[in-house]
Order: structure tokens, then sequence, then C-alpha cells
């Protein structure tokens, strides 16, 4: 036996040991629980690895890049937590599993407040460039009622890839948000998604590369729904065919969620409009949980 | 058993599994076992607490904050790292365990490049209000030499428990560095250091007053070692009987770092100087590791 090992070790868990009573008298017992869990981890992950001192100032540099980079439209963390799969296992464990029940994802970087109420079947696009997409279903809940007047929160990327937060200057392209109607059914128009890399111009960007791991994300659009009664769905649609479903830099890719993109040239859409050359259709319900049942 | 609790932890397992798997390409073996590392113990620190998405949101909240009071003088992210006792943890873990080596304690947030020189038997208080404090001592190589030349870097708090980069303005107070005599001696005139919090108006500070914890460190000074040959020390001499010895903010106490600081009114200093009113003196002898034993 290595008795000077032994010793670092113990000298080690008496750290551990002193934080963690520090927290013994947080009155607060959920705040107690999760900082003593998240010590415990903490530092069993720094033992694990041998965490070395440069190490340290690398991960502090990393935060302090990050936390520098985040502003009310780059959201560094969010990126971070995305890239580390922690945002997709928060999904997985406070999702309900209703059999039925449309599937969660990441929320992303990328959501706004203040987006613009669209009619029914009006068009959120608002110069967003790329193909006209027109997409429509029902939205339900699980027992298989309509649920009518639900808000439908939408929001994607440009053909280029970009959010309107991502454009020079304010104003609202590729979003909006739009009330189903008696039946529960919705229509809008949108620019169909393309995929798209995360920021990787950033502290996370550098980690992905130096991961050897790719920034794209497979087109999808994304979806908010808040009815009353049920708890809100946070979740996307993905574009059939995509390169990147298998390989989504966040994860998000569930196979319930990916939808097939209809491509026609000419014709009347399904609202009796005749759009110009190419545009696509997308059909996807959204069935919610109801709140008794989760 | 029940199936739907299995399904939700298979589910969970399933993302977990898929995140590990994207680091297997990465070709540094070391940032591959990190990264692998990170994500079982972030993801096994989720599960354990059932992260709600509410607090998922309120960490994001907090690193945000502390990205925004970060700056070139104030560093929440170490401040975060010590309160966690992941600094530490980190000395723990990196410093060799050489029998008579002096113990190494946390760096802390407040060191800063650029410090004056000053000669052996100067003052490096310039100006930090403070009852004056004469300090002396020798640096040692573990088997005993004396090492010359040897460069010091010391930093202190005045008696107000500011340290200068948290004065208004710029300019250094209460900080400098000098080098070993000959014979391995040391001396110098400073403040002598009282007990302060640490800053506590950022997330850190709300951290530690949700949970109940006390900002406060004991009085301290900070000394880094530089010898070629050795590797650097980097620790504090606390001043025996502070009232904050057994509960600091940080976790940096250790009993052999603490030293008595002798009171004195009148008379001469040991450089021969009559200072007026009460003065102070402490002795500390730095023992360093040798490269080839550690």
């Amino acid at each position: 036996m290595n008795t000077e090992l032994v010793a670092g070790a113990d000298r080690e868990q008496a750290v551990t040991d002193e934080v963690l009573a520090s927290f013994d008298g947080t009155t607060d017992p959920r705040l107690r629980e999760v900082m003593q869990s998240l010590v415990r981890h903490l530092h069993a992950f720094a033992r694990d690895i041998r965490l070395t001192e440069r190490e340290w100032e690398a991960a502090i540099d990393f935060l302090t890049r990050a936390g520098h980079i985040t502003d009310d439209k780059r959201q560094e963390f969010i990126l971070l937590s995305d890239v580390l799969g922690l945002s997709m296992l928060a999904v997985a464990i406070n999702e309900p599993a209703v059999p039925g029940a449309t599937e969660a994802t990441v929320f992303g970087p990328f959501f706004v407040d203040g987006a613009p109420e669209i009619p029914l079947g009006g068009d959120l696009a608002r110069g967003a460039a790329g193909t006209p997409c027109y997409v429509s279903g029902q939205v339900r809940s699980a027992d298989g009622s309509p649920l009518a007047g639900v808000r439908l929160d939408v929001w994607g990327a440009d053909e280029d890839g970009f959010y309107d937060v991502q454009y020079p200057g304010d104003g609202f392209a590729g979003r909006g948000w739009l009330r189903t109607a008696p039946d529960g059914t919705y229509r809008f128009w949108t620019v169909l998604p393309t995929p798209y890399p995360i920021p990787h111009d950033g502290p996370v960007g550098d980690l992905l590369s130096a991961a050897g791991r790719g920034p794209m994300r497979p087109a999808h659009l994304h979806f908010k729904a808040a009815a009353p009664g049920h708890g809100p769905l946070i979740t996307h649609i993905f574009v059939a065919g995509d390169p990147y479903l298998a390989s989504d830099a966040v994860f998000g890719v569930k196979d319930s969620l990916i939808v097939e993109a209809e491509h026609h040239t000419g014709g009347a859409a399904p609202d009796g409009t005749r759009p110009q050359g190419v545009w696509t259709s997308m059909t996807f319900d959204l069935v919610l949980v109801s709140d008794d049942v989760s």
C-alpha cells in the first residue's frame, strides 16, 4: 500500500467533508440537497481526472469567456448546456412519459420575448430568406380532444441558417405566435428550415473543435405550445432526410419529431394561394399532456 | 416494478450514452478523458437531484450573472470555485505530500500582474491603511538548504478588508515582490491583515446568503514563491486568534499556516527602525519542494 497516496486521498476527502458540512445549516432543504449533491459530484469529477492547476485555470478562463460573449441575444451558457447534453437530460428528467404525447426537445438559445402575433394562416417569415413552407396540424390533449385557442410560438432559422437575433439590427423574422382554431387546427407560412451551425465563434465552438465534434444542427423549426390545464410543450420538428439527423450538436433529435417536407412547384397551396416557384409543406400534430395525467 | 420509471431511467441513460459517444472521436486523450468524466458526473448530478427546468434556468442565470460581474479586477468564477471548495480540492490533488514542506492554499481572485518590486526590508503597504506589520523569515528547500534570490510575491488587504484592486482608480497598495537574501532570508513591512468578506454583492454572495453561509475570511497575507528547480508555492499566513479560522468561506485554513502576530508599542523593530505607536511582527519560513522530490 502506498501510504503517501492514502494520505493524499484522506486530505482530499477532508476538503470535501468540510465543504459538505458548510451546507448543513442551509435551511431550505432543496437548496441543501442540490448544493451538497453538486459538491459531491464536482469533487468526484476533479478527483477522478486528477484535475491539474493548469486545467483549473483553463476552466476559469472558459467560463469567463462564456460570460463575456453572453448578452441579451447570445447565450453561451445555454449552448454549453446543450453541447454537454445537460439540456436534453433535463428534458428527459422532466418530460412526463405519457404514451402518445408529443416528445419534447431542447429549448435552445434563440427564443426571444416580444415576437409578433400573426393571424391563423399568416406568414411569420416576415422577410426571412428561404423556400416558402406551409406548416399545419392540430393541437390535441392526450385524450384526443382538440385544444382551441392555444398559443403556439414558432421560431426558426432562414435559409442561411441564421435567426433574426443574429441579423444586424433589431426586428423579428422567422418568428411569431398564433392561436389554434376552435377545432384545434393551426396553419401558417414560414420558410423551410435548413441545417446550421450553432454559434461557434466562442468558447463552446472552441471546445467542439478541440473535441473533433461538429457544430451542425439538422434543420428544424421550434414550437412552444401552452394550453390551460396542460404542461407547456417545447419541441422542434426536424426535416426528414437531413444529413445531420444522426449528429445533432445538441442531441435534440427524436424519431417521432422527424417530419417529411413535401416539395411542390406551382399549384395551389392548402389555403388556396398559388405560391410562385418552389414551395414546401409539412404537417405536424402536437399532443399535450393534461396536468392531471402528468 | 414501476415500468414508467424504468422507461424514464432508460431514456435518461440513452442521453448520457449519446453524449459520451460524441467524444469518442476526440483525438487528444486527456481532453477525451476530461470531457467524458465531466459528462458522467454532470449527468449523474442532474439525475440525482431530479433537476427541474426552473432550476436549470436558475443555473443558466447564475452563470450569466457571474460572467457579467467578472472583469479584469473581479473574478466571480474563482470565487465560485473557492466557495464550493473546488480550489482547495485542486490544491490537495496537486500538492506533493512532502514532509516538512510548507502547505499550499488557495490562490484567490486578488493576485494581479505588474506589482512593484520592493527592496529587501522595504514597505509594500504603499499607503494601505492599517497597523504596521514587519514580516520576516527564510525560504528553504525541503532538504534544509537556504534559497537565495527567490522571488516572493506578497499581497494582502488593508485594515478595512479591501485589496488595492477594490479601491477606486488604479495603483498598487499592500502588494509587491522582493527577492530573498543570499542566506534565503526575507523581510518587509506591510499592514497587519484583518478578516474580511469575499466580494458578496454578486451571485456568489447571493448563494452564500441563501445557503446560510457567511462570506468572511480570516485575516491572512498571500505569498507566492518561485525558485528555480522547485515547484511554485502559493500559500497564505493566517493570524492566530482570528475569529473566522474555523469558518473560512473558501476553506483555505491549515493549522501549519497559522502564525502569531506579536504586538509591540514603541521600541525598535528588528531592522532598527522605531515605528510610532503600535506595530506588529510575524515570522514565517517557506519550505519549497524540489522538482526531483515531487
